[in-house]
């Protein structure tokens, strides 16, 4: 492989010496600097593309200083107290922040704070509640509460300290190093703030002339990241829009949507409307208000950058809030690039996915930090987990660029980690080499995912915080990280969406999660409409996939509203009155290469199955995975599919099944072995075997040199394939 | 052990020589036959009571026969359909039901019969459907139905043999016997039924002048009792009232309660108003209603009874429906005695506390039926197994008889059985002998189990079936058990109990269930005068128990609706993006004697910490244990407490520390081996100790003379014990 290029590095001060070599010997052409680093003076030397980041909204200490009410806010909700028999009760609401990362915001905070009954949900008028104190000590003394109801104080509160330099200062032990300050932020709703964000951009693209590409980390508004008095984290949700407000926002919303919005549309009684949480329509409007002025605001921005002959390059995470890339503002922006973090599959597709950029670069993981480059890490093998679960995504959807972040001095310090990303990188751009810059050939079989918030959050359901691990969360997160590498078109679509008649040519839905949360549904599927729609697609021939507790919501008998389609339904304690009498399946083509028993990570409880329902496996008298045929259609359920080669397996068996299909199946370059999974380029006669696992595979390959379609012969491969390997076969 | 009587044996025809022989070994003072079997012509002989099953409301075939219209009925639910795009739906009704038990009623059906559409909750005009077909092939067609909507047929169904007689006939292969017949009941509503009833009892107690009991098996409406079309059992609930439906009913309660009920009042979504769901008002008034006219027509048998010479024993179970001996009615009957099949402690306590009754009497398992006494059954460890757990609830409030029931010539064929039986039932004489006749002392601490039943249904929450293992109840069944046999007074109240002020007085309260049963709460919990009554409770020195998901509902913030008298909450997915640091509480006096970790059965998801609680016991990050002190009272959280020796002591230590006296617990006759319990009577200066467990144990055991309360000295015992022995001593 002699290409080069599509790669970035992160390069400091300090290693002049070494960094010609590092970058040739990664074919490197780019470098960026990091947050906490500065690209060194040999940087125009090296004769590479130069990212300097760029942090819009903080970084300037003395307009941050000399402007204190331009800093961000975010509604925060004190702990839950509960009065006594009688007399007034005091409510500390500081308890358990840290006053070093915020303070309450006392601005006509009779107007913008709420004191709220949270055993009736009823809001206390302000005649009935006071505030004394001040920061830390601040008191909300409520007169005359109802005997032995509980209170809570939605109060707006300053962020005293930006919350991603907060993150990189304590992981770095920045307190030790006196030239580094705790720096504070300034929101672009501020008529100084912007002014002074606009200008200052416009004279640093003058001062650094040998910068290409403005790396912006992010833009305005933070993702809402909440630490507690230990200044540990304590609330973090990466899709969150509450540290955006202010009382300027909200007013400027009213006017615009004709209702005020109130403390508690933010503090949602203490989940902050939470990506689980189904969206309540003041949120939504928030989210699409908050979304058009940030987008708008950057647009000034990136229109700066391109008059000073730069690229605009956006970060995909921290201060990202309304630049959310699959929102209806992004391709507004005129944005040159995005780049992300790759911590799986799913958030590499979320990265390659992105429309109407000119390039998209996934920034791979380890992040080049002392966390993990010290001893007892274990870098190599973190970037061989990470590369084996991005590859297939990659090969699914080739990102444009592959890169690294952090310090690359703590990096060379780990010679077998730098030989890996070597080989690494030249396996990245031999996608583009042989793929002929193409995507490889997707099965002819639409797969939609069907949830509350559609294609706004493509890619990025069921995630907590950043690409982390979380006991409620696998084994649904395990369907998109399986997606990102299997060979279907997927779209995201809202219930809204289906009833609009979106499934018109969608070939299987998918609906995933648990009871009660945005993706799976909750209320929703108390409407007919919807649940009319679903079955008009499966009585049609369609195919319906449930992961978990699909269409679940208890009313009229059923728990899963589309229990009749599926064949299953859950047991909630109320029918255990009714016996059943489940019986195994035996083999069947969804579960055909399956090497033990399925997964089913959490699983959803006790589900039972209905007349007509195949029981493909039992746990116990619990049905873990099913198929039942319904008018013409097909639907499976799996009680939970966490990500894992044979899950993935199941997964791409399941939708050909249900999509009536799976006729096809041998013969549309798939591989008999679970661990290895096949791309194929027809345009270029090419196909990409690639083993997943980190043992050696033996496997059969088979498909038409015409790819999926036409009618050539079929041919067969049997490769035998080393740890972690991928080879090019040609077709 | 010389004392003879307390115990009835089942004899049966064929027998005489062995019976005066097999009475004298176990001391038995009264015989009875069992359904199937006849009482010898040597009965009188005998020289004890007789008993004989008496069943007023089946028996008689050529009335039943001749009155088909006195059958009785319940409601049913057709399966689950869905409509297609367009044209009439056609619900096959009796699909899964079985023609040998039900048929349908169509008298004046489209005033009983409704149909609903399951997507919507709507019910049909009766314009819109029409029934064609007759028996198995009755058809109801919807003319236009929404297109995709799910619709069902709630239809009254005569039941065409009774349940019971058919389980009998079923297990016993009685179609193999020429002279046995599918028995029809008749209903006590019909009029001439009702005098039929009358006459053919008192016709019988002068044909009957040697027998002394009439043991009722028992009144009118059996539990509903369903079978499939494969003759297995389609649904259970021993608590239903939904056999005792009519027109003649419905009408009556009409006229009574101003409103009419629906026939989905009955069907209640294919729930059939199982116990777990929180009860309806219509229901609630339903049982009433059916409660005083079954006891009502009861008293008037009884009174027959009484007036030939002869005593009444009520059977507690089969067609119990309307005679609950904890109801407000079953004073008024008269009963003398009540017998019942005593399968665990529970059941064993919810029959020797039932108020009212002259004497009790425990029907022990196993029943001498086929299905155990055969090769591979093992009858005596049936035996053993049900007198360990019926014997620490007996030791705590004795039954005054107990029995066997069945075919006594199929049990003499095992004589390891028979000899223990004959120690069981001195054993059990030794409590009445020793104890004096008297209750051991219970601990100074009164405990109430708080649920949407209350005391109606004492000693009987959380049961699917009668006394089955179902995989959704074991996790809470093991708190009744458990207090079964523990120093305590238990009473049970419901929520409206509660609201009224019936926790006066009390010291600790127990909340146990999953979330949205009847057990656990519901909907109640969005009542704020119920969680203040118990906030106060606790806030005023009060104790708190919550077992799984105890004042569960989603609303305002928190699941856990008492979460901060708790200091625990259930994380439903609103909430992940909240960090916990959950940390393990070492040692405390409420897992201390424990020998593992605590076998919470199914837990209760993921539940986490607040504020001060301390975590006794961490599965993970997810709390099995929790301690919590809030105001001047205490709350204890336990994610499920299944039945074993250690959880028993867990919860008699968690009652003690939620009390406020865990100094006390020592010197409270308490055994430092959880396998063995005590019962203290001071009236009578003996300790009965008892060794649950089928393995020898040591132990030491420390009380008073004077019992738990008085400062005479402490007395320590060591103690070693057999398998399963009890032991008495002086104090």
């Amino acid at each position: 492989m002699t290409s080069t290029g599509r790669v970035t590095l992160p390069i400091e001060q300090g290693m002049d010496e070494q960094l010609p070599g590092i970058l040739a010997r990664l074919g490197a052409d780019a470098v960026r600097n990091s947050d906490g680093t500065w690209l060194p003076e040999i940087t125009p030397q090296l004769g590479v593309k130069v990212y300097e980041t760029y942090f819009p909204a903080r970084g300037n200490q003395e307009f941050a200083l000399a402007h204190l009410d331009a800093r961000p806010r975010f509604y925060l909700m004190s702990a839950r107290v509960a009065a006594g028999a009688e007399g007034a009760l005091e409510i500390d609401i500081m308890r358990g922040y840290l006053p070093l990362q915020v303070t309450p915001d006392f601005t006509d905070l009779y107007r913008w704070w709420e004191v709220i009954d949270r055993t009736t949900g009823d809001v206390v008028d302000v005649e009935g509640w006071s505030v004394s104190g001040e920061g830390t000590d601040t008191v909300v003394t409520i007169a005359a509460p109802a005997p032995f109801h509980v209170y809570t104080v939605n109060f707006l509160a300053w962020q005293v300290w930006d919350s991603t330099q907060m993150y990189n200062y304590t992981t770095n032990n920045w307190q030790e190093d006196p030239t580094r300050v705790r720096e504070i932020g300034y929101d672009a709703r501020h008529p100084q703030a912007w002014e002074f964000m606009q200008q200052s951009l416009r004279d640093w693209c003058v001062e650094r002339p040998e910068v290409d590409v403005v790396r912006f980390t992010t833009f305005f508004y933070h993702f809402t990241l909440v630490f507690n008095d230990l200044a540990k984290e304590k609330f973090v949700d990466w899709f969150g829009y509450s540290a955006s407000v202010s009382p300027r926002a909200m007013d400027a919303f009213e006017v615009e949507y004709g209702y005020a919005l109130r403390a508690e549309d933010f503090i949602d009684a203490g989940y902050y409307n939470s990506p689980f949480r189904s969206p309540s329509r003041h949120y939504r409007d928030w989210v699409d208000f908050q979304s058009r002025f940030v987008s708008s605001r950057v647009r000034t921005l990136v229109d700066i950058v391109h008059d000073a002959g730069k690229e605009a390059m956006m970060f995909l995470g921290d201060n990202w809030m309304g630049t959310e890339p699959y929102g209806q503002y992004f391709g507004d922006i005129g944005m040159d690039a995005v780049v992300g973090s790759v911590g799986s599959g799913a958030t590499c597709r979320m990265i390659s996915d992105i429309p109407g950029v000119k390039y998209s670069e996934g920034r791979f993981l380890p992040y080049f930090f002392p966390d993990v480059f010290t001893d007892g890490g274990d870098p190599l093998g973190e970037a061989n987990e990470s590369w084996l679960c991005a590859r297939r995504a990659i090969a699914r959807k080739p990102l444009d660029r592959i890169g690294y972040g952090g310090y690359l001095s703590l990096a060379v310090k780990f010679p077998d980690f730098v030989a890996r990303v070597e080989e690494i990188c030249d396996e990245f751009r031999a996608i583009h080499d042989l793929g002929g810059g193409l995507r490889p050939e997707n099965a002819p079989i639409r797969v939609a995912i069907v949830n509350a918030w559609g294609s706004l959050r493509t890619w990025q359901t069921h995630m907590v915080a950043h690409a982390l691990w979380y006991k409620q969360i696998y084994s649904y997160l395990g369907v998109i990280e399986s997606l990102s590498g299997l060979p279907f078109d997927v779209e995201w679509m809202s219930f809204d969406d289906v009833r609009a008649g979106s499934l018109d040519g969608v070939d299987v839905v998918l609906n995933v999660g648990a009871a009660n949360t945005a993706f799976s549904g909750g209320d929703e599927w108390l409407d007919a409409d919807l649940t009319s729609a679903l079955r008009r697609h499966v009585a049609l021939g369609g195919g319906l996939i449930g992961i978990g507790e699909p269409t679940a919501v208890p009313a009229n008998g059923a728990f899963f509203q589309l229990s009749d389609v599926f064949g299953v339904d859950k047991e909630i304690g109320w029918s255990q009155s009714t016996n059943r009498y489940p019986v195994a399946h035996g083999e069947h083509f969804i579960t055909a290469d399956l090497r033990d028993r399925v997964d089913v990570g959490e699983g959803a409880g006790d589900i039972f199955g209905i007349d007509g329902a195949e029981l493909l496996q039992l746990d116990g008298t619990s049905v873990d995975v099913a198929a039942h045929t319904a008018g013409a259609g097909r639907a499976v359920y799996v009680a939970g599919l966490p990500y894992n080669a044979d899950n993935t397996r199941l997964l791409h068996r399941a939708i050909y099944w249900a999509a009536g299909r799976e006729q096809e199946f041998s013969s549309h370059w798939t591989s008999t072995n679970v661990d290895v999974e096949v791309a194929v380029f027809p345009a270029t006669r090419k196909a990409l075997v690639m083993n997943n696992s980190t043992r050696a595979a033996s496997t059969v390959v088979a498909g038409r040199s015409s790819g999926m379609l036409g009618d050539g012969d079929v041919v067969v491969h049997r490769l035998e394939l080393d740890a972690m390997e991928s080879r090019w076969l040609d077709i």
